[in-house]
C-alpha cells in the first residue's frame, strides 16, 4: 500500500490550470488507455464506437480588471486570441489586459490531443468558470457586425491538477517506481522465470544488455501462464543488436539506454510472473519492473479481529488500486478496458477507500463518449443502466451537483437512445447488436425477450433521470421521466412475479412467463426497494439463501447478492460468505481478487475463462467488494443527502468481536469503532443519526438515544467530537 | 491555364489504394484547409462545429483464393490483423493468405489522421470493395465465441487516388511550381511591390536572405491593399538570424535551405500584390512565390466570335481553377472555407469545366460533416438546403449512385434536423443561432418570418430527399418526404404568391405578407418550374426584369437570376448582362471574378465590404458563373436522366455570330458548334434530342428533325457521329 498524499492527484482549487472542453480530455485519454490492451503480441482496440475530442475549441472569459494586467498564455494547438473581438496577431505567449470590462477568447485547433490552454496572470487565470464551446456560431453581416451568439451553448471549463505551465495535459503519464522480483529460478528447459512476489502492472527493464538475437517475454499472473509460450496472454519479442532494441510488435526501434545498457519495454503488462528466454547470443544481466500507478491516499480503512477478512479488505484494496489508473478498469491483464458494469463498483468501492472524484468523473465521460449515440454502454443494455445509475451514485457521495449539470444532456440522449429500443410494452428486449451480458454463469442463462433484471435497471435508470432532471431544474423532464418510471415499475410485479416460486422469475418470452427463477432481478429488487417488506424476505428465503438457485460465481454479481443480504440484515451470513469466498482466494495464492472464481474448481481450472486457459483475470476491480460491503454494512457508513450533509451510520459486528475504520467523506471523515459493548463514532463533518441495536437502553457521551423501535435506537450527532455509545446486544 | 491530364487527379480504378472510413479522410483534409484562415497575421477557425475522423476503423475483406497468396500491408496509425478472427503477432508488414475462403479483418487506431491501409497483393489489394465500421460490436461469450455482428452497420471503404504504398493520404499536398514576379518597384517610402501580373495563389520564396532583422510582407488583391499596412486583410512577419528564419505568427524556426539562403513561408497566401519591407540590417536577394494548384484538365470549353466572351469564360474558368483546391472554395484570400452555397455553384460550373467528381464529392461529404448536426450548413438555412439540392445535382450530371447510396444516412439526419426546426405552418422560420443569409444586398432583406426563398428551397428539398430515397431504396423514406414537399408546395402560393404585385412576396410575419418584393424566391421558382406559365412570364416581367426591384449585386444571385431568364428564353438579354457585369469587372482590371461586383460603384469602393477597406475578395468561385450559363443554356447541354445517359441539347447564340464549345460527360464529351445557319454536334457517349428553333424544317446529315411545335424541331442522336445540321434563324 502506498500513502502517497502530497502527490495526490485529487482535485485542487489552485489559480490556474490546464483547461479544456468537459470530457474531451477524458474521452482522449481513455482511448490512450483502452487502446493498450495486447493479446500475444496482438493490438487489440476496444470494438465499440471510439469517439474523440471536439478539435476546435473556443474558450472565453469576461473580465473585470481594476488595473491593466499580463497575461501568460500556453496552448496545446494552434490557437488564436480576441480581446473584444478583435483578434491579436499570431498566437500571443503574453498579452497586457486594460483595464476594465473585457471579453477575452482563445480559440484553439488540435487534430492530435485535445485542445487545452493555460492562462496565468495576477487575476486572470484559466480554470472551470472559464467558459467553452465547440461552435460559437460568430458570423458577421455584411457591415463586419458579428451575429448574436446567444443560441451558442457553452459549458464550463473541464480541468483536473494540470496546474503548472509545462504541465500539459496530453503528456501525463501515471508514477513509475522501480520493483525487483522476489526469486528468479533458471528453467530446466531453458529460459528464467522471474516471480515479482505479487500481482504487479508496469513495464519490464532488461539490464546489462548485450550480444545480438531475440528476446521473447512471457507475462503470466500465474506460473503456469508464464511458462506456457503457446497460450500465455500477454508476451513481448524483442530484437538485441549492438546499442539498440527493437520491439517486434510494434516494430520500434530504442537505443539501449544509460552506462548499463538498459531497455525498458514502451508497453506495460500485468503480471507476477515473467518468464524470459533468448538466442544464444544475447546476454541479459539483470531483469526488473517500473511498477506504474495512480497516486491514492488510502483515505478509507478497516481493521478488525479477524485476520483473514484484514487480508480480504488489503488485498481488495490493492485490487481496487491496481485497476484505478487512468480510469478505473475492469482487469490489468488482458481487457485493460473501461467498462461500465465493473467501473460502477469501482466507484462504491472507491468511496469506500480513496474517494477519488477525479477517477470517478474521468470514467463517466469516457463511458458515454459523444453523440450520436450508436450502441449501449460498451454494447451492453446492462452496462447502459449502470452508467446512469452511477451518476446518482457519485451525487449523493460527492454532493457535485455541478458535475450532474454538466452531464445531463449527454444523459438525455443516452436515454432518447433506450427509449428508441423500447418494446410495445414499454420494455427493453435486446436487438440485434445489443449484448445482453447479466453475468458470467456457469450455466445456461436465457437472454431472450424481457428480462426482469433489465427492466429493473431500466426503471432505476427513469427513476434516475428525474431525480437528475430536478436537479439540473428541468421540470418537463422530471416529469417526464417519472411517468415512465412508474408505469414500467407498475408493470413488473404483473409481469415477472411469480407467487408459487416467491420470486421474480427470470424473464417473459412472448407475454409467458418463463420457470427459470435466478438471482439477478430479485436480487436487485430488495436493495431499491422495489417490493414490500413481505415480498422482500419471501425472496430471501426462495431465492438468496436458496442453494437450487442458479448459483453466482463471479465477485460482480456476488457485489450485490451480498448487498441484497446485507439490506435484509443478514450481515451474519454475509461475514460467513465473505469468508468463505474471498478468503477461499486467498487460500489459492491470489495477491489480488479475480474476476471470477467457482470455489467448486480446483488447480488451473482456475486459471482458465472463454475457452482459454488462461484467458481468466486474477486481478479484477469488480473482485475487490468486501471494501464497499464492510464500509457500507458494517461500519454501515452512507450519505443520506447528497456529498454526506446528512450521513447514516448503523455498525454492525456481523460475527466479529471488534472492528474500526475509516469512511472518506468530501472533506472530512467518520471513523467508526465497535465492539460487543462500544460505539466510538467520529464524523469530522456533516451530521446524521447513529443507529444501534441495543436490548437495553444505550447511553451516549454526548446526547441522548432516543427509541426508534423494539431493540432500535438512534443519536443525532451534529458536531465532530466522538460518541461514546455503550450498548447491550 | 494549365491542362496537365497525364497528372490528373481524377479518381481511377487501380488494382489497389488507400482505403478509409468513408467521408473521414474529407472532413480530416478539410480540417486541415478551413483551418489555414489567417486574418493580419492570427489564425481564424470556422465558427461551426468541426468534426473530425472515427479514430478507430475496422476494415474487412472475404476472400476466395484459388491459390496461397502473399500480400504487403500498410496502415496509418496502430493496427491488427485477423484472418479467420484469428490475431496476428504485432503489426504485420506481409502475410501469407492461404488458398480458399477466408475472412480479413484489420483494424486501425489513429486520433490526429484518419486510420488508412493499403494492402497490395497479386489478387487482394485495398479498394473501395472492402468494407469498414467504426464499431464492429464483436464481442466474446464465456466460451469465446464472437458474436453475430449483423447489427453492425458497413460501409463501402472510401478512396481517391493514393495508388501507392508510399503515397499515404495524410501527407496530401496540393501541386508546387514557381513563378517570378513580372514587375518590381522600389517605394518611395520604402520597401518593394512585387505585381505577380494576375491573381494568384502560393508561397511567398525570399532568396539570397542575409543579414538579421525584421521583415514584413503584406499582400494585396490590388496594389492599394498590399501598400496598406495597416488595414491590408493577410500579412506575414518574419525574423532573419543568421542561418535561420522564424515566422513569427506561428513562432516556428525554419533554417535557410541550401545554397541560395532561401526560405519559403509554411502559409500559403492569395494576392496579385506583395509589398516587402524590412529592418535595415536584412538583405533580400530576390522575392518568388511557389503557385499552389490542384492539377485539374479543362475539359469543358467555350469560345465564340466576342473576344470579350471569350476572355469572360477564360478568367471564369481561371477564377474556378484558383477557387478549386482540396476543396471547392469560396475565395483564395479571406475564408478559404468551405461553403455549401458557394459550393453548389462550384459543382454546376465544374460539371461544365473540369468534371472532377471526386472534389464534388469530397466538398459534400465534408460540408454533411458527423452527425449530431448541431447547425444548418456553415450555421446557414439556405446553405443547408443547397446541400441537399447538390446531391441530386451530382448524381444527374456524374450518373453515380453509389454515392448517393453512401450518403444517405446522413442526409436523413440532416433533414431531421430541419424537421425538427419548422414551425407551426410546416415552414422554416430563423432561429436563434440560425444565419439566415440569402444574400449579401446593397439594401435591407428582411430576415424574419417566414422568407418564401426559404420555403422553396426548403420544398426543394424535401423533394431531392425523396428523389434520393428511391434511388437507395427506402420506399417509406420516399413517401414521407413526397407527402412533405406536396404538403409545403400547396402553401406556396397561399402564403406568397401576391396577385397586385404578380410575384411572391418576400416573406410572412405572424401570417401576413409583407409588402417587399425581393428577386430571390421568384427566380427560383422559375428554374424550378414551382408555377404555371403564366406566373412564369408575369414574374418576368414583374421582378426579373424590373428594375426598381432591389438590384442584385453579388454574381453569386446573378447566377440564378441569369439562369432564371435563360430557362424563360431570354438569352439575348443575359447576354448583354454578362458581358455588361463581369465585362464591367473586367474593365476595372479583374483577373479573377469577384466577390460581389455593384457596377454604381467606383475606384477603390470595389475593394470594401463588411466595413473593411479591402473586406472584399476578389477571387471567389461564385464570380465565375457565365462558366455554367454558357455551357447549360447556350451550349444548351445539360444531362436529362443520370449521368448523360440522356442528354439534352439546345444551343442558343444569343445574340453571338457563332460559338462552340465542349461539354464533359462521364466517359466522354458533347461538342456543340453553331452559326447562324448550322450545328455541329457531337456526342461521344449517351443519347438525346437536339432542339433547334429554325422558321422552316431544318436538315440534318443523319436522320430527321421532328416537328415539337411552332417553330421548334428535335433530332434524335444515339450514336457518336457528328451531327450536322442547317437551320433557319
Amino acid at each position: 500500500m502506498i500513502l502517497l498524499s502530497a502527490l495526490s492527484l485529487a482535485s485542487s482549487t489552485f489559480a490556474q490550470t490546464w483547461i479544456w472542453y468537459p470530457g474531451d480530455y477524458e474521452i482522449w485519454l481513455g482511448n490512450q488507455m483502452n487502446n493498450r490492451r495486447t493479446e500475444r503480441g496482438a493490438f487489440f482496440p476496444p470494438f465499440w464506437k471510439t469517439d474523440s475530442h471536439y478539435v476546435v475549441v473556443e474558450f472565453s472569459k469576461q473580465l473585470n480588471l481594476s488595473e491593466p494586467e499580463e497575461i501568460f498564455i500556453a496552448a496545446e494547438g494552434k490557437y488564436n486570441v480576441k480581446l473584444d473581438g478583435k483578434l491579436q496577431f499570431g498566437m500571443p505567449e503574453t498579452m497586457l489586459l486594460p483595464a476594465g470590462k473585457h471579453n477575452l477568447n482563445i480559440k484553439v485547433w488540435n487534430q492530435a490531443t485535445p485542445p487545452t490552454i493555460y492562462v496565468k496572470g495576477k487575476t486572470v487565470n484559466s480554470d472551470s468558470s472559464w467558459r467553452v464551446t465547440y461552435e460559437d456560431k460568430e458570423w458577421i453581416d455584411e457591415s463586419g457586425k458579428a451575429s448574436d451568439t446567444s443560441a451558442t451553448i457553452y459549458m464550463d471549463a473541464g480541468c483536473w491538477n494540470f496546474d503548472g505551465a509545462t504541465q500539459r495535459p496530453s503528456q501525463f503519464s501515471l508514477m513509475h517506481e522501480p520493483q525487483q522480483p522476489v526469486t528468479k529460478s533458471e528453467q530446466p528447459e531453458g529460459g528464467i522465470l522471474y516471480d515479482f512476489g505479487k500481482e504487479t502492472f508496469g513495464f519490464i527493464t532488461l539490464k546489462n544488455l548485450s550480444g545480438k538475437g531475440k528476446i521473447e517475454i512471457y507475462y503470466g499472473e500465474s506460473p503456469e501462464e508464464a511458462k506456457d509460450k503457446a497460450y500465455c496472454e500477454t508476451l513481448d519479442k524483442l530484437l538485441l543488436e549492438p546499442g539498440q532494441v527493437t520491439d517486434l510488435a510494434i516494430r520500434s526501434t530504442s537505443p539501449l539506454s544509460n552506462s548499463e545498457n538498459e531497455y525498458t519495454l514502451e508497453n506495460s503488462k500485468a503480471f507476477r510472473y515473467v518468464y524470459v528466454t533468448h538466442e544464444p547470443g544475447v546476454q541479459i544481466g539483470e531483469v526488473s519492473m517500473q511498477y506504474e500507478y495512480l497516486p491514492e491516499e488510502y483515505r478509507g480503512n478497516f481493521r478488525c479481529n479477524d485476520e483473514e477478512l484484514n487480508r480480504i479488505w488489503e488485498v481488495g484494496a490493492y485490487t481496487m488500486h491496481l485497476t484505478t489508473r487512468e480510469f478505473f478498469i475492469d482487469g490489468i491483464k488482458r481487457d485493460r478496458w473501461v467498462w461500465s458494469g465493473d467501473a460502477i463498483q469501482s466507484y462504491l468501492m472507491n468511496y469506500y477507500l480513496f474517494f477519488d472524484n477525479e477517477s470517478v468523473k474521468r470514467t463517466i465521460w469516457l463511458l458515454r463518449g459523444k453523440d450520436p449515440v450508436t450502441s449501449h454502454s460498451n454494447t451492453i443494455m446492462d452496462y447502459t443502466f449502470y452508467w446512469f445509475l452511477s451518476v446518482y451514485d457519485y451525487y449523493m457521495y460527492s454532493g457535485d451537483r455541478h458535475f450532474v449539470n454538466q452531464l445531463y444532456p449527454r444523459m438525455q440522449t443516452m436515454m432518447d437512445y433506450v427509449l428508441g429500443r423500447t418494446n410495445k410494452n414499454g420494455m427493453v428486449e435486446g436487438m440485434t447488436g445489443d449484448w445482453v451480458f447479466v453475468d458470467w454463469a456457469d450455466g445456461y442463462l436465457d437472454k431472450k425477450g424481457e428480462l426482469s433484471f433489465e427492466q429493473i435497471l431500466f426503471c432505476r435508470s427513469l427513476e434516475t433521470m428525474a431525480l437528475c432532471a430536478e436537479l439540473v431544474g428541468d421540470a418537463n423532464g422530471k416529469q417526464k421521466y417519472e411517468k415512465l418510471a412508474a408505469a414500467l415499475k407498475a408493470k413488473l410485479e404483473p409481469a415477472f412475479w411469480n407467487n408459487q416460486k416467491q420470486a421474480f422469475v427470470h424473464n417473459c418470452v412472448n407475454g409467458q412467463q418463463s420457470d427459470a427463477v435466478t438471482r439477478y432481478a430479485n436480487m436487485f429488487s430488495v436493495f431499491f426497494q422495489y417490493l414490500n417488506e413481505d415480498k422482500q424476505q419471501a425472496i430471501k428465503q426462495s431465492v438468496l439463501l436458496n442453494d437450487s438457485i442458479l448459483k453466482i460465481t463471479t465477485p460482480y454479481m456476488r457485489f450485490y447478492e451480498l448487498e441484497a443480504l446485507c439490506a435484509l440484515g443478514e450481515q451474519d451470513a454475509v461475514m460467513k460468505e465473505m469468508k468463505a469466498y474471498w478468503g477461499g482466494m486467498l487460500k489459492e495464492g491470489a495477491t489480488s481478487f479475480w474476476e471470477k472464481y467457482n470455489p467448486e474448481e480446483t488447480g488451473t481450472q482456475h486459471l482458465a475463462m472463454y475457452g482459454r486457459p488462461y484467458g481468466k483475470s486474477l486481478c479484477h476491480a469488480w473482485g475487490a467488494s468486501p471494501i464497499y460491503l464492510l464500509g457500507k454494512y458494517y461500519l454501515g457508513v452512507k450519505p443520506v443527502k447528497e456529498g454526506y450533509k446528512e450521513f447514516a451510520i448503523a455498525p454492525v459486528l456481523g460475527g466479529l468481536k471488534w472492528m474500526e475504520g475509516t469512511v472518506p467523506t468530501p472533506n472530512g471523515n467518520i471513523h467508526v469503532y465497535m465492539n460487543s459493548k462500544t460505539m466510538k463514532v467520529k464524523a469530522t463533518e456533516g451530521k446524521g443519526y447513529l443507529t444501534i441495536k441495543s436490548r437495553r437502553p444505550p447511553k451516549a457521551n454526548i446526547g441522548t438515544p432516543e427509541k426508534v423501535s423494539v431493540g432500535v435506537w438512534r443519536l443525532w450527532i451534529d458536531s465532530p467530537e466522538e460518541r461514546i455509545v455503550t450498548y447491550h446486544l
